[in-house]
């Protein structure tokens, strides 16, 4: 894949990790935990996070221009993602992919 | 999902048609003619739209209100596949779809 | 896609109406439910299924022979989440397209 | 995700890598190179590999114990993935990513 800049492999690699840790996260962090980590608002925003972080990982790697939309997007989606893991707390991990993946889709973005 | 409004559900219908139609012509029909069926900016926007109409309709399922970008993106991406599908000839199940899929989806991102 | 036969038409619209209704059923109606309904292997079990349903319907688009396994896998998740669905209650539409795509792999993985 | 054991994290990096770079290899290097690249029976391999490498990395990441026969039909299309890119040449970051999939796969499957 010689094709990509070092900077989208580096934002695929991003938008993946953030896809794995928001959807693992939920399905057995969240699930387990229970209450509040089960609202519905929360627990929507990290499954959106988890598919918009694919959706925008695929589309660098499909290579057409419109992984400017898909990146813009998921940065937004990814921030929000990342207020409520922040709120509930102990989910660090989750938080920290989310602003990374945010920070690098913004400047794929650009 | 009695949850859903009549044209969201509508919607989403369309969104997995423009899918797997874009889908099973471009590793169908598109391989086996081959030549300008192949040519890497018909594919690529092909597979794109492929992907980009499956998570619009998961973002609709989802039920956040994000469906609103991720709808005007794939309403965008599916006028250019109908528009590439439409020149080359002899797709017009495609360019069918992703009209018909293009329009639903600007209703939404309304 | 004449290249389908009608049978594989129907299995992939089966599979993608239970990748939506599983889905759509999990993140609205489950978690708005709570208790029961986000137990995490019956959770675990819908979110399973949609992602295999989908799955399924998009190996036999893409057209490789593989179908015939990814189906077989799908219809024996299928079956496990309408069992799960069935014993909570409220969920008849949940349960119905679960094993109406089962029915319709099962007959694809033969 | 601190559920998950060292061997499986691996598993979904292998699945997720190997995903990335078929779908990527595809798109670009396969789709500009034409020719036997775009030869249907190949490029329908590579295309379902990304796929359930994709499906694989997520039922392991949901946590259900499907991921046995995920895992065992992943490592089953790599292997065939691997195959089918070793013969054309020049395709060697492919080749090595499935086999890498492919076994990591097999293990979790066991």
């Amino acid at each position: 894949m010689h094709q990509l800049s070092a900077d989208m492999r580096a934002c695929i690699e991003e938008c993946l990790r953030c896809h794995s840790t928001c959807l693992g996260t939920a399905m057995n962090h969240c699930l387990e935990q229970g209450g509040p980590h089960v609202e519905p608002q929360h627990f929507r925003i990290m499954i959106t996070c988890a598919e918009i972080c694919q959706t925008s990982a695929k589309v660098m790697l499909i290579g057409t221009r419109h992984h400017q939309h898909t990146c813009r997007e998921c940065a937004e989606i990814c921030e929000e993602c990342a207020t409520s893991c922040a709120r509930l707390g102990g989910m660090e991990e989750c938080v920290q992919a989310c602003r990374r993946c945010a920070e690098s889709c913004r400047r794929m973005a650009a």
